[in-house]
């Protein structure tokens, strides 16, 4: 186990090690927290009272993706809140995100942060800093988001993921660097061959790097990478190159990926990847449904049996 | 003048016209919000009361940057609000981050947001409407960040780009594409060789084709690049390759770029870049120094009378 020694809050053990614990537990399953108004449940829609407003909409946002969080419980041990769809509400809506990220915390997820925050020095610092250690104003810390692993971009270089990389290794926490996406136009830029192979590839061989001195008891480090389950090809070929780096994989069920596609990513010993689901986990009931609290069980029950490495 | 019929509150200029308006009024100095507690005023912090959180911590970021936009006003036309600062403080800073847009857009300012947003399909739509048009539900519009313009990473391709492109158009807003960024190790990947030419230039020509749509008036379209002033040369390599697109150049000032080495951003008639100082024009005093109000107009007045095209 590697521990290490956190500013004030005595030891813990690394993201990798941790992450591989959850997993051992808990299977490979990630359920995304992608709420949207009109997939949500009328019945808990109807909390929001009338007239709306950000407020209202975030505090139904909150209340479904705590429920969530209960339901998939057995059968998933990471949790992944999209940033995206809470800024739509707004800083209430943030705040919401905030509150999910402390339950889901509280009830032992693994929590990841997608964010895919980039920017450069300082910049980059103010993000890591919200993202893991909190805000230090005056020597007081106060925690903003305390993810336990936020997904970042490459493309403004070295020094803008290096203060990602420093910041997630003084709170004993992890990044996720997109790699190879799962979205239909990502080969725009990431397939174009340079310098004789493409450019994820070149990403990828840099993530490497920042991973290594980060390589816990599993063999995994804390520098993960995001490869979609949509490129099965990519996925292994990647898989092979970086045999300890963790993967988050995109892509499977509501974006076309299947149980078969994301195999790959898993290492001999059943490790390697997490498999992240979103729509296809919370959102597998129409709105009106009353059983949907048992449509997300029931999806996630599934989502785990697939899953098993 | 190119009029866009903006969903149920009449006709405004494009984005683009509506920058080259204020660049003909102000010139083309963007003044860069990027608060940071240990460099604040004594006498803002001081505001800040006892125990301090950071709803407090907001509040002073708050009063900081709309006393710099009053006093700036005189000398830009342009503000861009950093939003990693403002996620620093967690949700009372976007709260304030939104006030601060807010006010400069009441006070006759163009407002970019330096989000450096990047996702694929109905998650990047979210970002943009956060941005942009306001979340939608049940029909009615709620604002979030209303800014004019956005910056965005092209990293994911195609599909993560063209939302942003959507949503822009829809509200008569625009977008700034990482193109080339200001910071030492940008190179890494973006200056990476592909098929016969650096990554940038990749990204570049993908930003000409989708602003060549959006050109207005002036010769110049809503699908801006974010080109730093620390590399002349490949600014003006890509002024000349980019003769429709604006420009947003980071690292002049406290980065090192200089005046000089900016002017190559300029189209002959003076228009196509604005360019941004935040330290050196917000924070160019000692926290203790009680004419910091003086010594940022002094900075202001520097910086527009250098940046002169």
């Amino acid at each position: 186990m590697v521990l290490l020694l956190i500013g004030g809050v005595g030891f813990m053990p690394s993201f990798a090690d941790r992450l591989a614990d959850v997993v051992r537990a808990k299977g490979p399953l990630c359920v995304g927290l992608d709420p949207r108004w009109d997939s949500l449940p009328h019945a808990v829609r109807a909390q929001a009272g009338s007239p709306l407003d950000l407020a209202a909409v975030a505090g139904v946002y909150r209340h479904f993706c705590q429920k969530v969080l209960e339901l998939v419980r057995p059968w998933a041990g990471v949790v992944k809140p999209q940033a995206a769809f809470f800024e739509y509400c707004g800083p209430p809506g943030l705040a919401a995100m905030a509150d999910i990220l402390r339950t889901a915390h509280e009830l032992g997820f693994v929590t990841i942060l997608d964010a895919k925050r980039g920017d450069i020095a300082s910049t980059a610092t103010a993000y890591a800093e919200a993202a893991f250690g909190g805000c230090v104003i005056n020597g007081q810390s106060f925690p903003v988001w305390n993810a336990d692993a936020l997904t970042i971009n490459p493309y403004l270089g070295r020094d803008a993921v290096e203060p990602f990389l420093t910041e997630a290794q003084k709170a004993g926490r992890g990044v996720f660097v997109l790699v190879r996406t799962s979205n239909p136009g990502a080969g725009l830029f990431q397939d174009l061959r340079c310098e004789g192979q493409p450019l994820y590839r070149h990403v990828a061989a840099e993530v490497v790097k920042w991973n290594a001195p980060t390589v816990g008891d599993y063999g995994l480090g804390d520098v993960g990478a995001v490869v979609g389950a949509t490129h099965p090809r990519e996925l292994a070929e990647l898989r092979a190159v970086m045999p300890a780096v963790w993967f988050l994989v995109p892509g499977y069920g509501a974006q076309g990926g299947t149980a078969r596609d994301v195999r790959a990513a898993y290492r001999s010993d059943g490790l390697g990847a997490i498999v992240n689901s979103s729509r296809g986990v919370t959102l597998p009931f129409r709105p009106d449904d009353p059983a949907w609290e048992a449509k997300i069980i029931a999806a996630a029950q599934q989502a785990h049996a697939e899953l098993k490495p």
